[in-house]
């Protein structure tokens, strides 16, 4: 391809200098040079679990603690276990919750773990060390009303300023969001489901 | 909260009961068992590289082999760096584009690029003892037209029956979307941008 005609390499070149100078002004527009982020990562598609345990292993890939609560037991499988505990103490991680609400039948029993796993996040969040806290399906127990929610957003947006947050789950209230920095809604455009194909290993679990 | 009144015990109870008859025909439904899924992380969001890494090192925790092809430099950073190193031979590991287009305005440079780490995925997705291949920002290839895009999907579709490939990257081709199995499209609900934070060592690099 370096048959290309030179007055058109010209016009690539100037079209993505005028892009770059478009990226680097945004970049020097932010000024906020450090804050702990409070990210949530919601919807219907996949990933938001995903996502939040590949930054939790990005941040301990640097070298600093990372705490995980999962608010529903089962969502996090055997693969990310064995990778996290390859990390030692830079990851302190806990399974409080129960099976899905659906599961358990029992919301007595899920109002307390529900209880339990809380105090365990804010133990984390407390912990000076910690750079990121992971509560994988937080937003369940809140669409539930198995928890506070004034209290839990109130105590999310007391946090530590530089410690980083990842709340994951469906329906994320809009009280939490309106309280985030960085929302992303994960959208099922298509599914493997639909055309019979079962969960696989190392994908869905 | 054990003071609740028994029948709205036995009613939430009945409501679960019904709510997993529903989830476990559904789980029923499913016949197929063993399929190599090809999925593609996409949208304007975050997530799609993180999700894809967060999948990758799964894989790699139940001692599947993993290889990743990175069609843009400097999407994933240390924090992966590092992380991935710990598994030793079950990763094998690509940055093999130059950065984004508007970095090295120089086109021909950019498909060359894009050859060579087309070349280097055909070559993983070759490799029988591989479970998942990451083509990280193949889309951003695909849509400045860097690679034949016909290629490309039928490459893909003819990949080995059980193995999973994930693709990132914004503006996924229509394409690919209906090669695909898996399709997530991640949006941006609220960035910490606009806000005037800059990028933070853990989440963004």
């Amino acid at each position: 391809m370096t048959d290309e005609k030179p007055d058109e390499t010209a016009r690539h070149r100037a079209k993505m200098e005028k892009r770059k100078a478009v990226q680097d002004a945004e970049v020097a527009s932010k000024t906020i040079e450090k804050k702990g982020l409070l990210i949530v990562n919601t919807g219907p598609g996949k990933g938001k679990s995903t996502a939040a345990f590949g930054l939790a292993l990005r941040m301990v890939g640097y070298g600093r603690k990372v705490g995980v609560v999962q608010f529903i037991k089962g969502a996090w499988s055997t693969g990310e276990r064995v990778v996290l505990e390859k990390f030692g103490d830079l990851v302190e991680w806990h399974t409080m919750g129960e099976g899905f609400t659906w599961e358990t039948q029992d919301k007595a029993r899920d109002i307390a773990a529900a209880g339990k796993a809380w105090e365990k996040a804010k133990a984390l969040m407390a912990d000076p060390e910690m750079a990121l806290v992971v509560l994988d399906e937080l937003n369940i127990a809140l669409r539930y009303d198995y928890l506070p929610l004034d209290e839990v957003v109130e105590t999310l947006k007391a946090r530590r300023p530089d410690l980083h947050v990842v709340v994951t789950g469906r329906n994320a209230k809009p009280e939490l969001i309106e309280a985030a920095d960085l929302v992303t809604e994960m959208t099922l455009v298509k599914h493997h489901f639909a055309a019979g194909v079962k969960a696989q290993e190392g994908i869905e679990f």
